[in-house]
């Protein structure tokens, strides 16, 4: 059985190699981003989000991912739609609950996906999963207020309840099933200072989970991945434009056999 | 009392350690820009728009942005929504009524927001003031065909009428609310060569005033410390690409002594 | 008469002196992308989508490009509305069919458009072009999954049932009436590692349409300039981030002379 290191190097490999769809149904401020994103790390990313397209093209997709970013009701209908399609084709589903906590529909949004939907993995700021574990949070906006090592006996209690695991991401990262609990210390600090690095965090698990069939393994691996490539990125930055554009160069530019070396996951 | 200039740096030294939350409203073309921009200059932006959660997501900020770039008869509603509400709480509104006088849509949007809500300052080129002044005017698109110069005796006439200061940006920028006029002579030509520079004007305006109370010193010095990152930026810029870019490391890495001492605000 | 190298470099000259305005009713992808290639390139673009304004809106335009990426059935209403008003008032249009042939949503909508408005040139992918003519097609989604040389026998057979001008971008572009075959060979394979460059290839045909009323010439010397472009900006990237933004350095940048000298265009 391969190191969590060595499932890094291959799931990026094999990303690369397939080219998997990674279906997007997410928010007006990192369409973009997202989809560089994952073009540079080796996806096909589409962006749908018509209820009489949705169903179709997550057919077509390895991995859906749902992000709540910029929601109105019937986005979050049209998100459903898919993800119900996504369960009973066996696609994983990746779950981003931007802003949970913030307002009502965010939060009720977010709860909704989680019920009616078989999510593979939830990723979040803490305060979102702390406002998901129905928790107290300071969160205002989108940006966490809270930090991840408040958040983690809710994280775990929270994939223990749903049996979906959740991924915390923050200046260290953590993964839970609720019984594996994984940490990541791969990123760079000037990773928050551009809009859409979390949402493209969790099209990046989509990408993995499109690859890897073990959520905890495709979430671990597709962080460090994604912090290894913030951390080269910011070496030579002088500010988050330049940052941002070294890290699309990164992603694309990333070897297997670095992010074996450096990633920095631990169990 | 202090300077305009000493004004500047202390609204971006308090941008900065305060980080306000900025809520948007704004056009498809410029949300991403957008969000980076506030992010690069120390605010923290969050874009909804679903009639359902503005209320409640203003009720945490310290500005909000209104921005009919793309609009539809829903999003205006929306904004309306959100202004009334941030009105009874004293929150400030910024206004960018993009394409003003390019289509009846867009004038009676912009219109409708001045009457409905207390809009504390509104920021447009010379073009869009001019048609809100209902004076004539040359556009055709959302670029501005007329200049500072031709629309300034309109737009002292505009503050006037509506109670509220207008801020036009250009070659060189003028503030007034009717009795004082300012100018702003800051910027540089590469600014109009990327899409969202003039949304971005007015979504700084907005991060400054959350630390200013005072409408006109904060779109004054909002205006300088926006022109004066332009500048830092084109010094070494490539075209328009490599501008946006340094525009964001400039706007984040721009010491506050600096913008002191290079701020050209004269009243 | 001039070469097809020499309407090139006139085309640019003029699309720089006369600055058109582009209406652009397109996908939220590749909005702010699609802007900032049209402004780095000479044009003056605009987005609009409301059915209540996009008739006024395309009444000021030199060319309205229509792009059903991200669409759903409100939106492909006000693509029809505003195709009809251009097609009355002789404004070209230009159609990027993305994702025809993945969904029955996608192929209806490109082909509504295409029977209910005057298009002047439709610009896709070879597996796009493929669905359209109703031949089989590999796509699953955005991303070409068929090659040009394929697809050539069935474009030329579509712009003759069509009566529209056909344009494939790929490694070689082909740009076809049915009657005349061009082939362009300029362009980078970094084209294909960012998210929009299909769509932008299709807002510059636009925009040298709006200054060239032969639409085989407009697509095959806009295409030539794109690539060219592309070429450039490939020089020294370091991946796709780095590439991006040269690539608008270098459409901002390009000079006419180089164009006629450098398009690798062949009839």
């Amino acid at each position: 059985m391969p190191t969590i290191q060595q499932q890094a190097a291959r799931n990026l490999t094999k990303l690369r190699e397939t080219r998997p769809l990674i279906h997007n149904i997410t928010n007006f401020v990192v369409m973009n981003f997202t989809a560089n994103i994952l073009l540079a790390a080796g996806a096909s990313p589409v962006m749908a989000h018509a209820e009489n397209e949705v169903e179709e093209m997550v057919g077509f997709a390895r991995a859906l991912v749902l992000n709540i970013g910029t929601l109105t009701d019937d986005w979050v209908d049209a998100m459903v739609k898919a993800g119900k399609k996504a369960t009973s084709l066996g696609v994983p589903i990746i779950l981003d609950p931007v802003g949970a906590g913030a307002t009502a529909l965010r939060t009720n949004a977010a709860k909704r996906i989680l019920a009616e939907t078989k999510v593979s993995v939830v990723r979040g700021n803490a305060s979102e999963i702390l406002a998901l574990a129905g928790a107290q949070t300071n969160t205002k906006g989108v940006d966490a207020a809270d930090s991840v090592g408040q958040a983690t006996d809710q994280a775990i209690r929270l994939a223990t309840e749903l049996g979906v695991p959740v991924a915390i991401t923050g200046p260290q990262d953590l993964i839970t099933d609720g019984k594996r609990v994984i940490r990541v210390n791969n990123g760079h600090a000037l990773m928050s200072s551009i809009t859409g690095t979390g949402c493209g965090a969790t099209a990046i698990i989509g990408a993995f989970s499109g690859v890897d069939p073990d959520p905890v393994s495709a979430a671990a691996t597709a962080l460090a991945y994604y912090g290894l490539a913030g951390q080269r990125a910011a070496a030579d930055a002088n500010g988050p434009g330049s940052f941002m554009i070294r890290f699309l160069d990164a992603l694309y530019n990333l070897p297997p056999e670095e992010l074996e070396r450096d990633a920095r996951i631990s169990e």
